[in-house]
């Protein structure tokens, strides 16, 4: 097992990384709406984008200044999307990245941008032109909190996460800070997810390390099955850590992935728990499938399942949705094999509610703000997980009146 | 194109079909919660059940039954699914068919039956017991309203459609009640349709014709993506019109099914329009796919993101939220190439907000309690629509509550 020592702090937790955030007017509220993260050693650079077919002007250059495999700033705005605005929204996207570079005096590829907000309306560029200069000076190796709240849209806290492991040998610092829901499955409100290091990594392992620990974390919550056109999940490398670079098939970078996903883990958590009117985090384990790809598609479609999550909302331990929503799911399920838990607690075996249930005890359970539903399928040996949320009255208040 | 004449009344509206509905005790509320549909005159059966893994007792007795492909009786209990209660399940669905045979005086093989509603908890058998013989009395040619009573849930009102049609130049009546939402995509308050008709069909094109119209309608409505372990979708043909019997690949047979569909769309409609919380029934029409596939693909991502269902609460024009929908579909979808429209209105040309749009009259029309948006995806010619509703803070409260 991985020795984590959580450290306070987010992005910044890590030497040499400089953060700030300003409020730059895209947002009506006049709240921070503009981040920044900046490494002055250029770093290793990976990114992983939204899958969604519609991709937002800001994925477009990112994924394209991403191919470098290095870089030493991410811009990230709140309030408007940039996305689904023609050739405008990619000259503005690409602009900013030249402004930026220019004021940082790195080259505009190593600048990663990422937009979050309202769909269809094109950047108040005037607004960003001004700010940006101002936003080069609030740089500072405590800024990470404020760049944190210049990402947010719905979310109601900033989410940060920071932690050090002995990688090979050495202790390397991870922090990151993050905002929205979902990744897979996320919310239109977009996740971001950023990460920095001063750990030396090879460039393709850096890759690697990135897409294994985002699987395992941001591709394991749900909120509400939707999918964004602007997700962006970065990780810096600055190497100040001066460790021996860490290379595929090497304990160090396995040991490093954990720590990533240590902190992706945190973070993705925290973003379920903050879940547009989520009153709970849950965990959906299963176990006893025939694969881990069927303990995931079953875990998934219990997850995901309004029926379930207006339940988990309700504290209704009303188990008879979780096994319609097992049958409808592509895993292999076969009735009276089924078992299921809340906690400790068993209430369904073979199928059938168990003999001498607690029901008072699991309500109780449902009552906390975090537990585990443990399903197990009685068939193999294919285990996995899931973080949801449950569905409230307050979600759709808030969805039916976000602006256009 | 098939001329359609709507009549008054549900499936007793159909000659030679006796229906009734009767309160057994099955629901705590006192209501009807036990229907019966009769055709003293042997018919020929077809029926379609839910594609969950986990399924309820009288799906697998009906199963069973209507392989036989005649069936005399349909009986239809709300309050209690009879789902996950094991072999007393099958036991308990199994003697409910034997005593309504003897009462009727038909084989039980005869009988097809269904039940909605909680799941995990055995039918109160000897309050239906008690009640059968009522029902059979109860039995009417008027009594369609009052089994179409006695299937409801969470509806808030009976479902009943019933029209004439011309089959190989002879008037046919196809007739039937219906209740809860959805059908490939449904809700665990379950789906039920059931149709009568007094034309003559031989057997194979009696379940040719039920799939086909399933397929156009049923499968073609969506509330919350959940799916009932209980649906089922039965017609009988008592053959009283002493039409030529319809044979596959006739054109009678063609007209039959249009005229099957065009009830069980009303019927489809009426269950979209009653969704749990719906205020809208919204159809989602796709065009310009490169396949019907990709169009009911297309269409269905719209129709079941949640995101979008918030939108449309709200009556909030958010077009992006549906250029989302569109690209994480598993269809083609060229971001340049999208235009939509509510109604007549333009909304979305060559994937950017249209010039000129009047965003004032597209709120006008969302604000209709029916409404269509229309999609173009400018690739090809498939096309396919889905009916779908809104989502609102009353879906939650009604399933956050709805007893376990």
């Amino acid at each position: 097992m991985l020795e984590v020592e959580w450290l306070e702090g987010g992005i910044t937790a890590v030497p040499g990384i400089l953060a700030g955030g300003v409020a730059a007017g895209i947002k009506p509220s006049g709240r921070k709406d503009l981040a920044l993260i900046h490494s002055p050693t250029p770093a290793r650079a990976a990114a992983v984008f939204t899958t969604n077919q519609i991709k937002g002007a800001p994925v477009l250059v990112s994924t394209e200044h991403a191919r470098g495999g290095v870089a030493q700033a991410i811009l990230a705005s709140s309030g408007c999307a940039n996305v689904c605005t023609g050739e405008r929204g990619v000259k503005d996207a690409r602009e900013m990245t030249r402004i930026t570079g220019d004021l940082l005096r790195i080259p505009p590829t190593h600048v990663l941008i990422a937009a979050t907000g309202v769909i269809g309306v094109p950047l108040p560029m005037d607004k960003i032109r001004a700010a940006l200069p101002r936003l080069v000076k609030a740089l500072s190796p405590q800024g990470g909190r404020a760049a944190a709240e210049a990402i947010m849209t719905t979310d109601t806290r900033p989410k940060e996460a920071a932690c050090r492991v002995e990688v090979g040998g050495r202790p390397v610092v991870i922090g990151g800070i993050a905002k929205g829901v979902g990744m897979l499955e996320p919310h239109l409100a977009t996740m971001f997810c950023f990460v920095a290091t001063d750990a030396a990594v090879e460039r393709g392992a850096l890759a690697r390390a990135l897409r294994r620990a985002v699987d395992r974390t941001f591709n394991r919550v749900t909120v509400d099955g939707d999918q964004s056109t602007s997700d962006t999940v970065a990780v810096l490398a600055n190497g100040l850590a001066e460790n021996r670079p860490l290379e595929k098939g090497g304990r160090g970078l396995r040991q490093f992935t954990a720590g990533l996903e240590a902190v992706m883990g945190r973070l993705a958590r925290l973003l379920v728990a903050d879940g547009e009117g989520a009153t709970k985090l849950v965990t959906v384990s299963v176990r006893g499938a025939v694969s881990r790809r069927d303990a995931v598609a079953a875990a998934r479609s219990v997850a995901n399942s309004p029926l379930v999550k207006t339940a988990l909302n309700g504290a209704d331990p009303n188990w008879g949705r979780i096994m319609m929503a097992l049958g409808k799911s592509p895993a292999r399920v076969e009735q009276d094999r089924v078992a299921i838990a809340f906690g400790d607690e068993g209430l369904v075996e073979r199928g059938l509610l168990r003999e001498g249930v607690r029901l008072d005890r699991i309500r109780e359970i449902m009552g906390r703000p975090e537990y585990e539903i443990v399903i197990d399928l009685g068939l193999g040996r294919g285990e996995e997980r899931i973080w949801t949320c449950d569905l409230s009255e307050e979600y759709v208040r808030i969805n039916g009146k976000y602006t256009t």
